[in-house]
């Protein structure tokens, strides 16, 4: 389609120094893939991070092959004319350390053991994402951000990133999203991860990548997808209406309802594309993820002496992730005196809005990022 | 307390006539586990019928030895005095056809083997349900029911009720309900199911008491118990807050928010009292729940002709089965001519509301089973 990225072919960089974890755990080093579309401009500083959410990747725009039926992930955002403009913009993508598309997690290989790192590998929080990332900027010699740009968990990353690296990012564009995972969030990845750890094939972890808890990761994706969506889009997509119309009557605990055949469907082909462990690791980080905790409780202090420019975008059927998260970052930027713009964008697709065809969710990035000059 | 029951005993209707089910299975007979309180009046209808929902019992009020740590599940608001006032009322309560509380349901032993049904055990449905309790008030020559009370499942129960029995039920009063389960509702319902079926222990559905899927049961528990509560309500009682508070800056998929022990106690000891094969019957009678697809897709004519009064009463921070849920219901009832009055309740705790103190619960049921006379 016009101004689509075209064919895109992932890197992988790989950092060669001992990384110290959050956890006080290290790794000798670590792999993150990526991907980058448009050019770096001479001053280097045209730069636009995607972070990922829970179960996206690296690939945000454009295609591996021609044969791809589907583009990357933010395809409908990325692009020459489009929010973010590639004509204008480096954008640089990752998968997170802890994840299992290409960079440094549990499903990757143990160099002394040969063996996937599985449990071993050390716990991973949001701020060891973006300090990760951060290093792959400085290996391509970025020197200014012009936004750092997710949803979700990838939201997270966007405001940590102002806060670790405040003077390198000059915009944080952060949606559907939340300053600390809530209890009712924290208990949705709870049952996940029990669901995954309970599986006689989870093994504490210790399993061939072919292999692992698919009953498990399917169950915990099931349940996440549910909440991922709102009650009404269910009900307008797939209401009360059975699978088989020639037997409405009949009684069974098979798939006979609509919704249930679509979720065993998702449920199902996400164990195909992601490994349990990362499940664990990044729902686990998620859980972690509180910025206030890390500034004595008031997550103004978070963001005191910040000169960078902030727009919250919440989604009024996101019930994961309400609008009442993001306007408390929204308080808290504003009694830190940071420039802030918040929009709720009305959309019926719940917390996935911000992953699906919003046209006014277009026009507030591409505002956004255009706006104050560089 | 003043007022309560005091100590009660569960009796047993055993019915010993064949009893077809919706689906068209047959049972030779069944047994309903049910208690009651207060006296029937000489005209033998001043009844109550009270109707629990999914994971509740016959034991809604009193105790059943003086060393119980807990009264009967609705116990205040139950008793001489009370809304549901026993000094005046003949109040009956049953275990659901399908249940594994006593009555008869997968659990229970079949005759004809000397094992328990398990999954061939017919498939059952909330008019099965009400029906079974309707044969339990003619054994008791109950001649009319001034209300039937019940909040979610037992909800569904009752609006059944008016339907099935016009002419015998003069009040209903249906809490925290729908008219018709919702996709999002299925498909919590469905996960719940697959942790259940998926658990190698499941076995079919042919298992020992003492055995069973207990790991699979504890999960869909978990999962469900999400829905029962607010997010504001999790936020309040536990937060972020971490058990071993020596040890904040652990790391671990063990245990460590206080939420997460909470659910997973909330699972496990659910295992203990529960039935997961009935687990699956009483979760798929919900799913089929639909009172317009029984008349014509059209809810007001469920209701046409009824001299039924109707209360619905929903609460403001149930998501499970939020206020649209009885508003519609309510439209089909003013469409339909009957009297009905509606109000939402404003109380912290999500669908769990109607099971937990609402001071303004207890006025409005006091209020709607004085009202009217007879």
């Amino acid at each position: 389609a016009p101004g689509d990225v075209g064919l895109v072919t992932p890197r992988d960089f790989v950092h060669r120094e001992a990384f110290t974890f959050r956890s006080g755990q290290t790794l000798p080093g670590f792999t993150l893939r990526y991907e980058t579309y448009g050019g770096l401009n001479a001053a280097r500083d045209n730069v636009i991070v995607i972070c990922h959410a829970l179960s996206g990747d690296h690939h945000c725009a454009g295609w591996h092959t021609p044969q791809d039926r589907k583009p990357g992930w933010w395809n409908n955002l990325i692009g020459a004319g489009k929010a973010v403009d590639t004509r204008r913009f480096f954008v640089v993508c990752a998968n997170v350390l802890g994840g299992c598309q290409g960079s440094s997690g549990p499903s990757s290989l143990n160099a002394e053991t040969g063996r996937p790192h599985g449990t071993t590998f050390p716990f991973v929080t949001i701020r060891d994402m973006v300090r990760a990332q951060k290093l792959l900027l400085d290996h391509l010699g970025v020197t200014g951000v012009h936004a750092v740009v997710g949803g979700s968990m990838g939201g997270m990353q966007a405001l940590q990133f102002a806060i670790e690296y405040p003077r390198l990012v000059r915009r944080v564009l952060a949606m559907a999203t939340t300053g600390r995972e809530s209890a009712q969030a924290i208990a949705f990845n709870e049952v996940g991860r029990q669901a995954i750890m309970q599986d006689p094939a989870w093994n504490r972890g210790d399993y061939q990548r072919d292999g692992g808890p698919r009953v498990g990761l399917a169950i915990a994706r099931m349940m996440a997808h549910i909440t991922y969506v709102s009650d009404a889009s269910m009900d307008r997509k797939f209401g009360r209406r059975k699978k088989d119309t020639a037997a409405p009557e009949a009684y069974t605990f098979d798939l006979q309802f609509e919704v249930e055949s679509y979720l065993r469907h998702q449920g199902i082909s996400f164990t195909d594309r992601f490994d349990a462990n990362s499940y664990l690791y990044i729902t686990r980080a998620m859980d972690y993820f509180d910025l206030a905790e890390d500034h004595g409780g008031h997550l103004a202090n978070a963001f005191r002496g910040s000169a960078t420019r902030f727009c919250l975008i919440s989604f009024d059927t996101d019930w994961l992730y309400p609008t009442s998260e993001s306007r408390n970052i929204v308080h808290a930027l504003n009694a830190s005196g940071a420039p802030v713009s918040f929009v709720e964008l009305s959309a019926p697709f719940g917390h996935d809005s911000f992953l699906l065809d919003v046209p006014e969710l277009d026009r507030v990035v591409d505002g956004f990022l255009k706006a104050g000059g560089q």
